[in-house]
């Protein structure tokens, strides 16, 4: 398994418009981009820091997983995303060696990345995401 | 208040030699790096994942802030850590737009850099670390 970087941090947030706000007027952070995700029925917000991104996230429905996360430990860090090469074949070798896939093939995430969580059971309660970018560059 | 990355992702473990294993044969990441902060009570162990850093903490104490979120939450990523230029004058922003911090002055974190802890409060339930580096590049 070959990580390049991470890709982003998932922050999960009750309101996002405020939450947006805070990051720009506060830590002087730009939105650039707000974008829905019904997969996984949340709502997210952009920011690039560095090589990085914060992701923020806000459900759209009363029992999605971000709303669960909010009940049952405040806002707070929710992932982790690991940018790698090939998806799939990183899947297959994690598989081998014993981690515990949520997402047992790729599927689509935000920003037109391929997406496959890991489950937080294998990875010291790190709710892990690996990200494989599919733009293809002109 | 300007940030320039992301300078480490903080996440608590039980056991520093098991997870350094984990992330080496696991994630094909190489710790460069481990070093106690008696300061915080805690065992770290670093990894360069592209411009940012993972960096594991394991309790030295069994009262410790570590210890603690372990008990209450379990194992998971404790904080995120923004690399800012001049942390002082950035604290005294902060305050006078009404954050609420751990650390009202810099102290001593690892990597010889100066820190100070955000309460996660005033950050949307995010532990949000600032550090200015120290080094003098040669």
């Amino acid at each position: 398994m070959k990580i390049n970087n991470i890709e982003h941090i998932g922050i999960a947030v009750k309101n996002l418009t405020e939450t947006i706000k805070f990051y720009e007027d506060v830590f002087g952070l730009k939105c650039y981009a707000v974008e829905e995700v019904q997969d996984q029925k949340v709502r997210t917000a952009f920011f690039m820091v560095g090589q990085t991104k914060v992701e923020l996230l806000e459900s759209t429905e009363p029992y999605g997983p971000i709303s669960k996360f909010i009940d049952k430990r405040g806002e707070g860090i929710h992932h982790i995303a690991y940018a790698v090469e090939d998806l799939k074949s990183t899947l297959d070798e994690l598989v081998k060696k014993g981690v515990q896939l949520i997402d047992k093939a790729p599927r689509k995430g935000a920003e037109e990345m391929s997406i496959a969580f890991l489950h937080p059971k294998s990875t010291n309660g790190v709710l892990t995401e690996l990200c494989e970018q599919n733009k293809k560059k002109i």
